[in-house]
């Protein structure tokens, strides 16, 4: 009987299935697939793999869990010891499939911020067709500071430094060689300096014990007056209330948040009311992008391939530092 | 005497004021500064040289004027011969000020079609928290073409390359050498058959009796199912009525325009209700940004030089061409 690999992905195509299909045979597996979670739970006891968008219900319930490949990059959900039967069950995830998506999305808002097109939606919303007193302000000869340099905040500064920015500054737990797209890289503990020189700040960063209120109030009090927060990593890497007092205040000139505490956000949170703060409902990195899906597949083909054959997973998690 | 140099300028600060009149002197000039074209009529019969947002009427009142140098980069308003009392009067323009304010107002507006921003707007306008069921697309992969490849379109091209577009391809009215960015450059003649394999049209042309009505509805029904339209140039390049048309019926999934007829666009004009269209008040190129005035400013001043010295000037428009 052909060892089982369990899959859950929400954008399943005959084109995903025939492919999955391939790999798995080629490496004497078979695949089931499951329509949801929901479906998979209690059903999957035989399954040695899991791929995709599974609740933490269904690996918990997978008695003969190997491997559990997410589609997500964030496995914030998916690293205590508790959730797995196995005490050495792999973690993978699909970091490396959303720094297209992402990036796009963040130069996106980060030319929304700076050209103040919030406002200008407005105005034609309003029936209107006036230049807004105050000027806008450009990604040309401005300093970019991305904490997180992984896959999504390097696919940004590449596409940012065609914008001629003054300097993109990486800040990242150790400091190691990186992307040629970063001016430089910086370790964590000097982030407080690199705030006071900051225009933009781009958080792209993984939910970790230690990114958890990372952008504190006094964090936020660093950074210059005018200057923009975008964050596309995790909600609780910012202090909220801080961030609305500083938007209000006008100390702050723009935010856009794609991830916040809690989703959904409920229609009265306080944030919806916050002074020039673009809110998108964490579609960054949401998989309706071609690309992405396509990537996050390949990835996990690619790995089946090392794992079948004992070699390392490239997309292996350290559940104990969190990504 | 020293001869006299009027200046209208809506931006002008103690430093463009500094820079002009020193740049002015070393030249022989002496500046004259007019709040408004209106105060400037009946008070230029002495100036030389006119530099700024000069009215029609305050070009056609100044009868010693041998140059005019506009502050825009489109000069459709100045270019016919009964504006001018001296035949000869050269009329220079900003071309290659708006380059780095126009391509990010482009990058912006096409990333805001393709993630449908505008629909994300509502889900939060509307208090929700939900992704839109039918996906989105990327500039990974695209093919664009750039109808128009002066300074505009060849910056926006330039940006663009870095999120790995299929191609992008420059139309324009003579084949010639230009820049890597474009992947081929094809002349005019040629665009009927680049249509039809465009995912993303972006027009940047200056507005000439050859470029009116260029996006004619026979035009618009070449690009394939799915296509976007962007028209940063003039809006008399369009054929609006047929884009309507193509936007209600979703032939097009979306389009933005920063130019229309007529500006300013009045409130109840049936292209505020069309589906997916993203407009804009012609603000891509306005001179809030600080770098289009410092650029215009520093064109205006080595022009300056060029004619004192009797050199040709960098900046000159060939009226009869229009641009």
């Amino acid at each position: 009987m052909a060892k089982k690999i369990g899959v859950i992905i929400d954008f399943l195509n005959d084109s995903y299935e025939r492919q999955l299909n391939e790999a798995a045979a080629k490496c004497g597996y078979e695949v089931v697939y499951f329509p949801s979670s929901a479906a998979a739970v209690g059903n999957v006891d035989e399954c040695e793999i899991l791929y995709g968008h599974c609740s933490r219900k269904v690996v918990k319930s997978a008695k003969s869990l190997k491997w559990y490949c997410t589609c997500w990059a964030g496995v914030d959900h998916f690293c205590d010891d508790e959730l797995y039967q196995n005490p050495d069950c792999l973690l993978t995830n699909s970091s490396g499939a959303y720094g297209t998506t992402i990036s796009e999305h963040l130069i996106m808002v980060c030319l929304m911020l700076l050209r103040r097109q919030m406002e200008y939606t407005e105005v034609i919303r309003n029936g209107g067709w006036e230049t807004l007193p105050g000027g806008i302000r450009s990604l040309h000869g401005a300093r970019i500071t991305v904490l997180g340099t992984g896959d999504i905040g390097t696919e940004f500064a590449r596409r940012a430094q065609s914008f001629h920015p003054a300097c993109i500054n990486g800040v990242r737990r150790t400091v190691k060689p990186s992307d040629p797209a970063f001016t430089a890289i910086h370790a964590i503990a000097e982030l407080d300096s690199v705030l006071p020189e900051t225009d933009l700040l781009v958080m792209a960063l993984p939910s970790t014990a230690e990114t958890v209120g990372i952008l504190s109030r006094e964090r936020l009090a660093l950074l210059p007056q005018g200057a923009y927060v975008v964050n596309v990593g995790r909600g609780t890497a910012v202090d909220q209330e801080a961030l609305i007092d500083a938007l209000d205040s006008g100390r702050l000139a723009g935010a856009a948040l794609d991830v916040v505490v809690p989703e959904p956000l409920p229609a009265d949170h306080p944030l919806r009311r916050a002074k020039n703060l673009l809110l998108t409902p964490h579609v960054a990195g949401n998989m309706t992008l071609g690309y992405t899906c396509d990537k996050s597949v390949q990835m996990f083909c690619d790995d089946l391939e090392n794992y079948a054959a004992g070699r390392p997973l490239a997309h292996l998690v350290n559940r104990k530092r969190g990504y």
